[in-house]
């Protein structure tokens, strides 16, 4: 890696593992849990001027364990699990994933029939009132099974709906608004709790209504989506868009706690799954190269949706972004590094209109661009190019633009990005072996033209 | 007072005055500064279950005074200079009321002339663009004055400004929007700054566009309106109307500063000024009983437009109001005793549709009713029935509601109230001596009916 001025300011890790207890002794489902996560990574950040961020880490960073111990005494490490991939069904113990910020803190749950176990939910439901946002898709598989694990034994609270259209394009100011008028016809107040059920759209929605609604209520995520499961669900980012951009309205607001029920993904459609894992993908690519060496081996088996690959994927990558959150929660430098790929991506989302692509999609392209962008500047080498590009294909995921978004809407998309700062463009870019990257506004202007010029036709 | 069970939670008195020190040697209105408060106040704040909170003051709390040293080396004590008003002209030296919050505190500059002292605001400006938030009532007044302040001697900052419609109708998402066009257009960044110049309306918008815009930009509040200046301006809260109640949508965002320059006042029309002299007697009311018996001996004054009295005035306003916001940012309890007479205000408010009675207009009418109400519950004498009434009349301010408000109106706008918890509405009322008051949903109901009806024709 190329060696910068660092002003000693690093960051340290402060990502801490809850150890939860729970039982439920009336369900068939009976479990109880215990989780411990060892944090061995070491994290090394240098700042290079204030544009710029630089971050290492150890090449041999152990993968994080976490030793589930279910009420039948089975054992396992979950990374021994996804190599070799278990084949019992039924419900598997939640995981808890904290994301440590201070009074903000909220655990994530991770696993199968986590919906069916109301206690998770009902913990986190502060007064009798609770608002479910949801859209026109997930709505018909999941609201009844939400409600009923708000409500089941639970004669106080009542639950009202919001059934908005689905699709990034209704990630509107008009469709917002339908919550709000929601909320105040059914005259919830300051304690009711918000509850997002859906994907990314969803959840940004309903988390910028709930910031809003009376100056803030309490949410609840409940993402359905792989996307909306390791990314947008964890970390506070709400918001809605604005026709000249993505998520250019919004507020950081962190949820009560986020429930991962896994069962919720044999519903989601191919494509879907696979926008989610350039999220997954991402995580290896800028900060944990065992994480993506482990893809690389079991790329398959998560487009086959094993289970345990999967359960294991998720919780490695909400552990990573609960790690930068935990770091960095209201973007001054880390926490941009997470948005590799998507300055250009959302370059695409906006010049094709939103909906077109999936989100995913836009930025598995990105990704490709800013990786030989990367390789350009001579940041790292031609194998990681390689090795970029194929494992986004074997996720059926686009490594270019489409032909119809030209230069010149990314030059203009791109000036009004979120991480331009005083007129500079900062970009997410890998630098040095795999696992490393930079948040940085120093590079060669000419990389990013060639870089244009080598994946758009006009 | 009626002796209620203490929980021993009592709030400890947090507010802190700086001491400030400025110079400007090129000008002609060259002063230095020192202000010391002494906080000599004693509060007891118990909590009566959930939904009740009771606030006394030692009857002879000792008015604050500060000392204002010029550099001509004149000593003056406010609170001398207030009742026996000075006649000096020019510019009057800032004084400075903190608002302590951690990290999130910031200073009300309060004093003549301050727009002619570009430091002040050019020391919170960040980064290099600027958009001013303003209406088409005050632009023409003070926003040639305001760019100048943030640009002279500073050819690295660049202005935008949005100039919107004025009055609370247009305090709406539409509106609003305005704001966020702008903004994207001339492609702001988050290091940009925004900066409120106007009332309470242009506040309220602007604070809260720069809570969403990008998920949050600095900015600053210069207000142009009593109102604003003693009220609106200082505590964050941010927000815009939904035509089923007021600032229902919105946000607790803190601004970088607050700017008063009591000139600005020399262009406000008598009515806006008697609406911001309601929010002043109501400080009075609810927590200083000393402010307000200065208030009976200076109501001409301030009518009158004296400008020592008013500058005490703002002064001793933003120094209860940063108190309480101190003590509880988030509208926990002690903050919504700000509130007396808004319920019933907002009601009337909403009832009439915005913008017919002045915001301050409202409230006094409010707090003839909530006043009307603590007396039929007991809590108070009737002495202090006929004070309020007095000073509010005095100050040319309505003391009942418009025949056109009814019973049913105020019970559909009261039930959507963001002071309702659970479905129960809680309400300010007084209770005790002057200076003191209660937020809590234990009452009689039957008092509640008893006022609506003796206020109401139908």
């Amino acid at each position: 890696m190329a060696s910068t001025a660092s002003t000693g300011n690093p960051f340290s890790v402060s990502l801490s593992s809850r150890k939860a207890s729970f039982s439920k002794p009336s369900s068939p489902a009976e479990v109880s849990l215990r989780v411990q996560s060892s944090n061995a990574s070491s994290l090394r950040t240098s700042f290079v001027s204030n544009s710029s961020i630089e971050l290492t880490r150890g090449a041999n960073s152990a993968l994080k364990s976490s030793t589930v111990r279910s009420r039948t005494g089975i054992m396992a490490s979950s990374a021994q699990v996804v190599d070799q991939p278990s084949s019992k069904t039924g419900p598997v113990a939640p995981t808890v994933v904290d994301v440590d910020l201070g009074n903000r803190s909220y655990p994530i749950y991770i696993g199968s029939g986590l919906l069916d176990q109301p206690e998770l939910l009902q913990r986190h439901v502060h007064g009798k009132r609770v608002l479910v946002v949801t859209n026109t898709k997930v709505a018909p598989l999941y609201l009844d099974k939400v409600v009923e694990a708000l409500t089941r034994d639970n004669p106080n609270v009542s639950v009202e709906s919001v059934i908005l259209p689905d699709g990034e394009k209704y990630k509107d100011m008009d469709t917002l608004m339908k919550v709000f008028d929601k909320a105040i016809e059914s005259r919830l107040d300051r304690r009711c709790t918000f509850v997002a059920l859906g994907g990314g759209v969803i959840g940004d929605m309903c988390g910028y209504a709930a910031a809003s609604f009376l100056r803030g209520v309490n949410f609840i995520q409940i993402p359905t989506t792989v996307m909306a499961q390791v990314d947008s669900s964890v970390g506070g980012k709400t918001g809605i868009n604005h026709p000249l951009g993505k998520n250019l309205i919004g507020a950081f607001y962190q949820p009560q706690c986020v429930l991962i029920d896994t069962d919720t993904l044999n519903t989601l459609p191919d494509r879907e799954l696979a926008s989610g894992l350039a999220e997954v993908i991402k995580y290896g690519l800028i900060r944990d190269a065992d994480f993506f060496e482990w893809q690389e081996r079991n790329i398959q088996a998560l487009m086959a949706r094993d289970p345990a690959a999967m359960a294991y994927a998720i919780k490695r990558s909400c552990e990573n972004k609960a790690e930068v959150v935990s770091l960095d929660e209201k973007e001054g430098g880390l926490r941009a590094t997470l948005n590799l790929g998507h300055t250009f991506g959302h370059a695409i989302e906006t010049g094709l209109g939103y909906g077109n692509w999936l989100h995913g999609e836009a930025v598995a392209a990105g990704m490709v661009m800013a990786v030989d962008m990367s390789y350009r500047l001579g940041w790292i080498d031609d194998a990681l190019v390689k090795r970029t590009t194929n494992i986004l294909k074997q996720a059926k995921l686009p490594v270019a633009p489409p032909e119809s978004v030209t230069i010149e809407t990314f030059r203009s998309v791109m000036a009004v990005d979120k991480k331009v700062a005083d007129g500079l463009l900062r970009l997410i870019l890998l630098k040095g072996p795999l696992g490393n990257c930079v948040f940085t506004g120093e590079y060669d202007r000419k990389a990013l033209d060639e870089t244009l010029h080598a994946f758009c036709k006009s």
